[in-house]
């Protein structure tokens, strides 16, 4: 059994295996698995890329039957069998493989943008991130020129999704409260946060009334928001929206999704984000020994729903191609995958959230709260018992002291800005 | 007043100047202060970036006379004084200057060494062989090929001071206890680590028996240690000491010191290793209101000794730098440096150590007691009251755990290997 990816996913369906008769190899680009939901602390340094990331090699120790490699996958082939990996050993073949290798940043066809406006999908991009918003504050204090400060001191965040909604509220809090005391030129708290939606709402995705919610609750953090509003040009320090401009020294990108271009390899179906139409058991076509999920798979409920890219569906596609990887050897037929939902949540801010539970919506602390509660339960699914308590407390540290050491640049900021 | 470098040295004299009344700024090319007597354990992945370095800003925000520039300072023009920044506003008048810009690393005249043998310095130099070490394990898991395998698993360290001990010591504690459990294919205790010295000795500086426990220490945690062995030659993969070779797929540097460029900047003389030679006061020859302290400076002591470049030596001459100033700016007269050596200590893995305390020689494990006592010391000193409490548990925990989660290769390994 070949895993490609370890997000949430890949690491679900190799700890579904856990038991299981087989030798399990996963492969991954990088060598943490990295919990995606709270990547936007790093880049709003309020936590340390080690507070959120552990060494996928590290989370399989102690399961004897797995084995992690650093790998680049460069192409399948479903035929043969085989995964290509860029760097020697070139192949490794599959008796059965899940492919989870997730999402990248789409923009929209304009791909010159994007040096101008990084994405937010690795621990690499949050580092990226940090440098560059905090080298903002840094060159500000330095300029004697109103303008070019105001310039320095302005943040655009394009899309308001989750991430995009997460970004601005850490990056209005960062200025309010973290950096407060810090400079003597500038007041850190003038700087302007700009969410910018091409939609009408925030957070489209979630019910009435939670959108309309968090759009406050965003505003009285201090962001602005720019609803209906579409991007047609980006380029150094420029964001333009329709015929106005705005002149920013820092520009995010939380806009959108493209699929994994190992999706396209095995020829099968693909959406138009380039995810891979999946069967009802999670398969592809005419290959019923691989199994695609998570962000790079589409699957359509039997009421014609598609299902969201968020970690809970990966985590459950994950062990459920997990139990049809079993059943395939043991000559045994498959379920088709049904989607259990728990529900979603977004957080605004360090203290606010919304969350959609299905039989209840929540908003504000309560909500928070909730967040909290689902954090806590999927930490304890994924990184096992040992060092619960430890991560916890770093987190419980980190969180509490806002004020303090994580906010290193330790990487030139990339690109122009 | 304004001070090149937020270091040791640099910190320590913007302190000093906290009630006086003159303005203050701290230029630096980092946002941030690193504590380099642990930088070591962010190359060896026991402690992140974030526990043992804060940003300059944050250590001063308290103290509203001093301000804080990331700047690259280019030229320093002692008859106009003027310190000219690589970006705008590109210069900087000053009344009283104190350079303490420090090191960097020296390839004695072989360059071309330097990709294939990085040095550690900075958190970036940290994160760098960080990413090196533990890719070389994650490639030795998938080779197949045994001689490769031994090849990836073989790691050179090259000079013996406290720098090259303690990455030596990491290394072997990382590959004998932290990694153990992690791999399928290779036993990480079979790593090979090899310290390589010119000198007859390891940790010369310190007085006997002090070096002679030193390299016994380190055998015993599995070092192998080649004294007497100067390298000759540095390619991708192999060390040369004499007409003999080492495969290796790691090679770390901390042989030797080079003085940043800074130094001849203000055309006065300058030691072998390009550091300027200052008067007893601490300033340059004909310009009694530059000062240059720490690892920049060689200071010759009553006795004709010169001081070492180690952290209690910057920090002094900040203070007295700072003091000289106000002296001058006063139409006093000013005292001779004078250093008060408290003791050196090196530590050896993570419970021994070796000190000298001038009236008492430690070593083993009330060495490295004494060593946690001066690293508690320091860290009061530096860093102010408010996150003592928050750092000193973050340590403690991150110490504890070594089994955890910092192992996160972040930037993909420059240069071959």
């Amino acid at each position: 059994m070949v895993i490609i990816g370890g997000g949430f996913g890949g690491l679900s369906a190799a700890r579904a295996l856990s038991g299981a008769d087989m030798d399990v190899v996963v492969l991954d680009r990088k060598n943490h698995h990295v919990f995606q939901p709270l990547l936007y602390q790093v880049a709003a340094a309020a936590l340390s890329p080690g507070d959120i990331a552990s060494p996928i090699r590290w989370i399989l120790r102690r399961q004897r039957n797995a084995q992690v490699w650093l790998a680049d996958v460069t192409r399948i082939d479903v035929d043969r069998r085989i995964v290509h990996l860029a760097d020697g050993p070139h192949e490794v073949a599959y008796d059965a493989l899940i492919v989870a290798a997730g999402v990248t940043h789409s923009y929209f066809g304009h791909d010159d943008w994007q040096p101008h406006a990084p994405g937010l999908k690795t621990l690499e991009d949050a580092l990226a991130i940090r440098a560059r918003v905090l080298t903002a504050f840094e060159l500000a204090e330095r300029e004697s020129n109103a303008a070019a400060q105001r310039r320095l001191l302005t943040f655009v965040v394009v899309g308001s999704g989750p991430t995009g909604v997460e970004l601005a509220g850490s990056l209005a809090e960062i200025s309010r409260h973290a950096l407060v005391n810090d400079f003597r030129s500038i007041d850190p708290e003038a700087a302007r946060i700009i969410l910018v939606e091409g939609g009408p709402e925030v957070l489209q995705t979630y019910p009435a009334p939670l959108p309309t919610f968090a759009r406050r609750a965003l505003e009285k953090l201090g962001v602005a928001v720019w609803t209906g509003s579409a991007v047609t040009g980006i380029d150094a320090g420029h964001v333009h929206v329709g015929s106005e401009f705005i002149e920013a020294g820092t520009i995010l990108w939380a806009a959108g999704v493209l699929a994994s271009s190992l999706g396209a390899s095995p020829g099968v179906p693909l959406d138009r984000a380039g995810r891979v139409i999946v069967n009802q058991d999670l398969t592809i076509p005419g290959y019923p020994e691989v199994f695609v999920i998570g962000d790079l798979a589409t699957f359509r409920t039997e009421d014609g729903q598609t299902l969201p890219g968020v970690a809970q569906v990966a985590m459950q596609q994950g062990v459920h191609a997990a139990r049809g990887a079993v059943a395939m050897f043991a000559g045994q037929s498959r379920a088709p995958f049904r989607y259990r939902f728990y529900g979603n949540m977004a957080t605004i801010g360090r203290h606010s959230a919304i969350g959609d539970l299905g039989w209840v919506k929540l908003k504000g602390y309560p909500a928070w709260l909730a967040w909290l509660a689902w954090l806590f339960i999927h930490l304890m699914q994924l990184i096992g018992f040992r060092n619960r308590f430890s991560v916890l407390l770093q987190w419980a540290v980190s969180y509490l002291t806002y004020q303090r050491a994580v906010r290193l640049i330790t990487d030139p900021p990339k690109g122009s800005s």
